[in-house]
């Protein structure tokens, strides 16, 4: 009847009152951490500032005494751990966005502001690529064996555009939000963007289809390493947290490198095989752009592109063994 | 000297102490925050359950009594002031990322919680518009009167995917944040991400080129169209906001109003003549579909693609104008 429903909304409305009050209280609550935030964003600056100023003035100095000398030790050392501190602390505050992200998003903040928060959304990065390796790889497959139509090549370029762009626009975030992503990895991702870009507009030729089956074979090998590539990275992303959680004692940090060696043992002779089939795409595209019946300005992009992609991921890959070999 | 450098950072070092302190406050007033904020949105979705079934319960009332049914109304009026309320509090809390915003972004907070910020976020977005349709229209001049070549016309379609493209990021971010940006505005701007697709991989033909020169004069045209359409929306945005400012009293709604129907009259004209274009284009391409030398799947998807737009863009504007003169 009216009366019930009239009863039952006065019995919300009670209800409401409360949670009106409950929510008066968070916004001002909102308020009170926004303005603290800002502050803290203002002294942490400072702080840089005061801390550049200290270390610059330290290396002016000259023709200490052996007293001195352990004094000035002491104080790198000192300067050294604040810094480490004042990095903390910038974990707790928002960064601006870089420029990229201003451009794509605008200035919207999504700085991931708790540890739980950043493995979460870096968790769901790993399964992104995941899934879209997994539907790319079936495609290049069905490319290959199922269909041979140059719309379904377009569209499977188009995929490649969309997710590597995508991509940036994720690691811009997980960068800002304090990842230490190798800046090529992020560039590659650039370039890799251009270049399913260009391969979007190269026509029907007979070019084409000189390269066509190649570049299949190659996307299906690319996406099965990045499977492995998967494993890898997930793995190391939950020991890495598992280590971080003191509480847990199973896993100690001789552990955790002998899984890594393990691991990227397995990886690397995929990697290294991937990168000289992006040497041997070079090749091939650069002889075809040699070929009287080519006339596409793709065919020499591509060739240059697949160098440099060879080039940049060998010795980023090298450099990263290299460090890791030294710690 | 060494002391004096010591002694500034023992000086720095208190300073610190104290700022380590604050920021410790901040990050648990932070997560207590966070804690509350999560009990109001569990609120806010027990409420909107509970006025869903009152809601409910009043449909499904007969034979009431003249007594009753104003009783009745009397609850309808309240429900529906209770629905503004609950509206009001969502603004003050985090929405969860639509499933686009989630595919591209994965699940970062993107929300805006104060007026300001979303109406900062808004500008921003116009500008955004602003900048990017300014160099388009140049481009498309200069693609039509100096340069003729199809590496830059697929550069200038690029553009256009990644223009799109980027419009329905943010617009997903307005959206989440309240816009009531009609649902058509944002289809739109897929549909054109599509076509520009769609346009890069148009090989260079006989048939291309007989459409090129009207594409980029409907380019040309459509981009003055579109900085008008920045006029008006820009100052929308500026006397909607001191509208809501009850502080300033020199902007009345009936001022308002006069002022939009003056804007709107203005660029109506205009929005049709583009909305002309585009069935004139999507008639062009079908006839050039109809060519016994038109071999491109192209010429017909883009003929259909720009009808398409021609009727929602005619559709939705319609309604929306008659809706406006409604009120
Ligand atoms: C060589 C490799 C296995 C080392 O991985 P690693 O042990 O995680 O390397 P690092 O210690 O330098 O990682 C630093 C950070 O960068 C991230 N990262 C490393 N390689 C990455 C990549 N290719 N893409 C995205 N993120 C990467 C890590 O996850 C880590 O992030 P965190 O700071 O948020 O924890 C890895 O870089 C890799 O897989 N590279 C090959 C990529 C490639 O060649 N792709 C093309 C295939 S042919
Ligand atoms: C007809 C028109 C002028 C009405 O504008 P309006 O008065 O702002 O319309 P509404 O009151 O429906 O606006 C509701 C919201 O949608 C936004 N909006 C309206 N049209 C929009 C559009 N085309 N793109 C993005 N946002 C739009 C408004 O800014 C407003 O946002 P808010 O809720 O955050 O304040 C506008 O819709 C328009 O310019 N349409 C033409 C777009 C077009 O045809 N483009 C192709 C050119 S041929």
């Amino acid at each position: 009847t009216v009366d019930a429903a009239a009863a039952d909304f006065l019995a919300l409305s009670k209800e409401f009152a409360k949670f009106e009050e409950q929510n008066k209280t968070y916004v001002s609550h909102l308020d009170a951490v926004y303005t603290s935030q800002s502050k803290n964003l203002k002294d942490l600056s400072h702080h840089k500032y005061r801390l550049a100023q200290i270390s610059e003035s330290l290396k002016k100095l000259k023709d200490l005494s052996p007293d001195e000398k352990v004094i000035l030790e002491n104080l790198k050392i000192e300067l050294a751990q604040r810094k480490a501190q004042l990095n903390d602390i910038a974990g707790t505050l928002p960064a601006k966005n870089n420029i990229y992200l201003r451009i794509v998003l605008g200035n919207v903040n999504v700085s991931l502001l708790s540890k739980a928060e950043r493995f979460k959304y870096k968790d769901e990065y790993e399964r992104f690529k995941l899934v879209v390796t997994v539907i790319s790889t079936i495609w290049s497959f069905c490319n290959l064996f199922l269909f041979e139509h140059r719309v379904m090549d377009a569209a499977f370029h188009f995929l490649l555009v969309w997710y590597y762009c995508t991509l940036t626009i994720r690691e811009g975030i997980l960068r800002m939000n304090g990842s230490k992503i190798q800046p090529w990895w992020v560039a590659h991702h650039y370039i890799s963007t251009f270049q399913a870009g260009v391969l979007v507009t190269w026509p029907d030729t007979v070019i084409y289809h000189a390269f066509r089956n190649q570049f299949f074979y190659f996307s299906l090998y690319l996406g099965l390493v990045q499977m492995l590539q998967y494993r890898y990275q997930h793995g190391q992303l939950y020991k890495l947290k598992a280590l971080g959680e003191r509480s847990s004692m199973e896993l100690t940090v001789e552990g955790f490198h002998s899984w890594m060696w393990r691991g990227l043992g397995f990886l690397l002779p995929f990697l290294f095989g991937g990168y000289f089939l992006q040497l041997y795409n070079a090749y091939t595209l650069w002889n075809l752009s040699k070929d009287p019946r080519c006339h596409e300005w793709q065919v020499g992009i591509c060739a240059i592109v697949f160098f440099v992609l060879f080039l940049g991921n060998t010795v980023t890959t090298l450099i990263v063994v290299k460090r890791k070999f030294q710690q």
